[in-house]
């Protein structure tokens, strides 16, 4: 995370805005904090030039619990959603949908462990919309450009948990989009939803009043207390990105971090990339022993230079370097120096 | 919320434990936060007493959420559930219960706004369950003490979010417990549930994975990610609350400032209560003018001497002082200051 939104939630936590209390004892009703929760969502609107007609909704219970509600909200029990099995988390998705309506899975490369992502997608011409995982940070792949529907009437719902606010987004197609802040834009505890105005409303399905959509959109993310010291990490997140310059900007420093490594991993005889290139994520860079190794050992190596958390997900094993929009270059620099020198004590 | 509790969360922001890393970044699979968690279940289950039979999860979504829960995962389409209509969070607990079974409501006292607890319950034998609102925080009653269930086999569900560990719980026939973190345990963005091993498992209902209670029993509340940052402020509230003596001295201390405070109410020429003074909450202590007055006069008179939020609910008006576990006793002597003063400047 950057470390001015780190410092300002810091001096928050003491004292909020000279108010003499602490950010975690403010009222959500009081002025103070709806004026954070405005701008934290004006903010979004203005970096993802998000359409007028899109609402911007924080909520709790991460991208897990959007697993559930999306159907809930989007899908009657007579209706088809296509769903993309790109990894872990689209696979999840998949289940929970399963009790709403038919699901209907367009794509899967689970047999070949989500190495790729099988873009030749076999869509129903009757799906209500399309999901798919923007960014799957377990097996290191992305959806460089999204697909269309095949239903001209269907729509895109999207999980961007882990490349939000990394790229630009068209909107054009996207019915829903939602992101847990704790990759790019947060802290753990708050989860945004972007959604397409005319979407809502359509089924006669009870729908538990927390998760319906309209009641957080009527009530401004204020239906209950929302968890307001998260939004305000995601607030001066999102004010560091703009000050930065926004996700244009972003997006380049993204893409010259992830092309370094990427080049080192081409480059260094002792490891190889697990991945086909043509989908490699920019935030999640797995990467494998090119022949035998001992993994321990590297990660001591690296541990011993203070590169942590390079450990490759349970589920794969090998290494990955997750180098989301507040890694800085030299972060990834510090990683290329660590792999060339491993590789010379070792030729 | 205890000055301690903020410091260290403040610390805690700019770097976990040494670690150089902030606690907003750390994993919840990290072995300090999976150990910050066990502490954390830990206190509560010494500073409550909590039996071994009863299992402490740590959830999102507040007590709202928890109002579709409930019935979600306790009541099947044909058995009744007990609910007492003592306030607008009682009632809304009522409303989503509606969904999932017949809900028999066994007192109401909206009629007199919601100003004495009806303590003469009408119950149904075959209820599986019986719903309270320990504390009803916009109209300052409590439930001095819980009902018995009248079905010999049912249990209490009940909403303690406005008084959770402010004084001793007797567990018997309780069956499940909840609280949203931000009055007396830390901040908006987790809620705590208590619950009875045996009283899962029992429905066919289909249940989506992150609303079925097992789930984050089965995987200690890391099914996915959990709000790390407010489980660890909440952690340090409740070491503070450990260091001071436990929930037994605390409720000395919430006593004495409550009789203080309910006795300058009754000795005050110009204010009284509203509330039935057996029910009176020592959570919340609402208060009126005796007669005619300026409410507004009155906040700005306590907001010139630092005694902010004293406004009382909308729904009800008047004044309200919330002295929750944190509030010192000196917060209640000024107070109490302030409306002597009050009192001679209009006589």
């Amino acid at each position: 995370m950057p470390d001015e939104a780190l410092e300002d939630t810091a001096a928050a936590v003491v004292n909020y805005n000279d108010s003499g209390m602490s950010l975690l004892e403010m009222s959500h009703r009081s002025q103070p904090i709806v004026d954070l929760m405005e701008e934290t969502t004006g903010l979004v609107r203005h970096l993802l030039a998000v359409p007028d007609n899109y609402q911007i909704i924080w909520l709790q219970g991460g991208a897990s619990t959007q697993f559930s509600m999306i159907p809930m909200n989007l899908l009657s029990e007579n209706e088809i959603a296509d769903y993309t099995d790109t990894g872990s988390w689209a696979a999840k998705a998949i289940k929970e949908a399963q009790a709403y309506g038919s699901v209907h899975v367009s794509c899967s490369t689970k047999s070949s462990i989500y190495n790729h992502i099988n873009k030749d997608l076999q869509q129903s011409s009757k799906a209500i919309y399309l999901h798919i995982t923007s960014n799957n940070t377990i097996y290191g792949t992305q959806w460089k450009t999204f697909p269309d529907t095949l239903n001209p009437e269907g729509y895109l719902v999207v999980d961007m948990s882990s490349d939000i606010l990394s790229r630009p987004l068209d909107f054009n197609s996207i019915g829903l989009i939602y992101a847990g802040a704790q990759k790019n834009m947060g802290p753990a505890g708050v989860t945004m939803v972007i959604i397409r105005d005319d979407i809502l409303g359509k089924l006669d399905r009870h729908i538990p009043t927390m998760l319906d959509y309209r009641t957080h959109i009527d009530k401004g993310s204020a239906f209950n207390t929302p968890p307001v010291s998260a939004i305000f990490v995601v607030n001066r997140t999102l004010r560091w990105l703009n000050d930065l310059g926004g996700v244009q900007v972003i997006e380049k420093k993204n893409m010259t971090k992830a092309d370094k490594l990427y080049a080192e991993i081409e480059r260094n005889l002792l490891f190889k990339s697990p991945i086909s290139e043509e989908d490699q994520s920019p935030m999640n860079v797995p990467f494998v022993f090119a022949e035998n190794g001992d993994e321990k050992e590297f990660l001591d190596f690296c541990a011993e230079r203070g590169l942590l958390t390079l450990k490759g997900h349970r589920s794969v094993g090998g290494f990955r370097a997750s180098i989301y929009n507040a890694m800085p270059e030299a972060g990834v620099d510090a990683l290329i120096a660590a792999m060339q020198e491993y590789e010379s004590q070792r030729s």
